[in-house]
């Protein structure tokens, strides 16, 4: 419906009235404004010219979670919400949803990332991923992990990657959004190198914007509440995956595969449009970026189809999946153990046949070596 | 014909293999990490847990400009992209191309509202708001300004907005999207508040993200490039026209009018999509907020169509004119002097009479006091 191209309307010489709302004026010289400045300000003016945490999360479900989720009725310590029970997670998710394989995300060591104390974060992390190995990987096969690295030491993340990447089960690296610099940059480059040499997807997930040394989540500064926050989380995915983009990752590294998690989807296709506009105006600065964007983000980024947007009319649904190619970039992703989870069964279930098929499965199963 | 509902597809309890990318699991206490820490990371981790603890400007045309837009040649001082010419702006862009009246939006002087100095800003922005009156609004009568003010003194700003808001070619505030809080904020109500009392639109333009005062303009920091932060630049509006309505100022201030420019617009039915639906799962944390929130947004903001926006396929175009209402929201933007500047003869070709005609001036007629 959507690949039809439908013009009609006026031929574009149409005289129409006009009315323009930005137009950018000034000044040509700064002594045009000496005149109505006082003179402490006049001269500084003339001489210099103009010169030069708080986490926000859900307080909705059970602090967060399903209350069916949790154990004894206690989450787990710390304010993410995960499971701590490998059991429940077999019996709600696994089995009771007939999930081929559930890749492990974490949560409670995303701020590792962004510790002041790299030290410190360097040894949480590798607990925590032995901890997983050890508890959840060897509890059940369908368990696939997205191994915890540290953004603020890539050398280090390279050696843990080194160290446990060859498991069966470990499909995958995450980072978090929150970053003091975007993931294409080039001091990343030894995680870059680690994630290609071992097939690892390298997935980024919402969370620690504007936590710990991390700058505030927005270019305005700290919203006032959850709300606010995860409707910006949009954000936090583009500016990664453009960076790897604009920053030639794509050309170095045609195998490379980003996953980009809990950041929704239905702004895909207009992000994608304008991506593409927007390297074609100013490509002469990056001649390195042989391709149109689009491009290379279809080929090497997949999207987690959560929160599960929901487009209106409900035919916006069809031509917001069509736009994106969702039936090789989108993938289910539940987001268990939350309050507001998406459960399979109810997904996605006004797509045609063989785009459900491909968003529920088809598309992990071809970009995650599992 | 984005409004008939298509429903087809399987129904939902389809039975197929699904794959699950996101699945938050963790420790249920922190002593199951234990022996996997060193004793040093151990007992400090047992005991206290995890822990806290350039500006962007493109470099084509010349220098951002039309090479005839330029008076010999020579751009005014300043980084910004403005015209220094009454004589240029009427031949080339009022008279030029019919326009009606122009707002004019400035730009040398955005960076005030990020300046660590908030005297010296404040004295400049009053300077810079008398040169516009005596050089720009008395020079034409279709010249309309939206008066330059200060985002750091709002009380200072409200009494800017009396001095000089009853010009009655003032029409118009304008505040960068970077800043240091969120516009909906308590601390701006004085600005709030002088807006609606005589009528002004509040304007919220791109730029200052990352300068002076105000933070980066990611929550992953600083982009390399101007492509990339440019690409970005749509957070910028989404996270203040969020903030009004989880703030409650538009129930507070129900004929309080803001303008976003220079955000581009496709992305603005995904983002409604997506802002109604977060109100929806979490309204209970912000009783103050009655309507839906697309219901204020499509009452009382209105985006400039800058950058023009190009969807893929063409008919995309139309079917996000539909979504958006732009034949109520959208209005005409020129970006005036710039190299990569919009004509109104050439925009919105391919839309409906009717529609082209809102956009071009009717929606921006009903809008302004103009």
């Amino acid at each position: 419906m959507a690949a039809a191209a439908v013009r009609q309307g006026p031929g574009t010489t149409t005289k129409v009235l006009v009315h323009d709302v930005d137009v950018h004026h000034g000044w040509s010289t700064r002594a045009q404004l000496g005149p109505y400045l006082e003179q402490v300000y006049r001269e500084r003016f003339l001489g210099s010219g103009l010169g030069a945490g708080v986490r926000m999360a859900g307080d909705n479900g059970v602090r967060g979670y399903r209350e069916d989720a949790l154990v004894d009725g206690k989450p787990p310590e710390g304010r993410a919400v995960v499971t701590g029970s490998q059991e429940l997670t077999r019996a709600q998710l696994l089995d009771g949803c007939d999930v081929g394989w559930a890749l492990l995300t974490g949560g409670q060591m995303y701020a590792t990332s962004c510790h002041p104390d790299v030290d410190y974060a360097n040894a949480l992390t590798r607990a925590f991923n032995d901890f997983t190995v050890d508890h959840w990987l060897a509890a059940d096969e369908r368990f696939r992990f997205a191994l915890a690295i540290n953004a603020r030491d890539p050398e280090w993340s390279a050696e843990e990657i080194a160290r446990l990447g060859d498991h069966p089960q470990v499909v995958a690296v995450l980072l978090p959004g929150g970053a003091l610099m975007p993931y294409g940059q080039r001091f990343y480059r030894a995680i870059h190198e680690a994630c290609v040499e071992r097939g690892l997807v390298l997935a980024i997930h919402y969370g620690t914007e504007g936590q710990g040394v991390n700058p505030p989540p927005t270019p305005a500064g700290f919203p006032s509440r959850f709300a606010e926050a995860s409707l910006l989380r949009a954000s936090l995915l583009q500016v990664h995956f453009t960076s790897f983009v604009f920053e030639g990752v794509f050309e170095r590294h045609p195998a490379i595969k980003l996953a980009m998690l809990e950041g929704g989807f239905s702004w895909v296709p207009p992000y994608l449009w304008y991506l593409d506009q927007t390297w074609a105006e100013v490509r002469v600065q990056t001649p390195w970026v042989k391709r149109h964007p689009s491009e290379y983000i279809l080929e090497n980024v997949r999207f987690g189809a959560r929160p599960l947007d929901a487009p209106i009319p409900d035919s916006a649904l069809r031509d917001i999946l069509e736009w994106m190619q969702a039936d090789t970039t989108l993938m289910f992703a539940s987001d268990y153990p939350r309050w507001d989870w998406t459960a399979p069964a109810t997904a996605f279930g006004t797509a045609t046949d063989p785009v459900r098929e491909r968003i529920l499965a088809g598309n992990a199963t071809e970009f995650f070596r599992a």
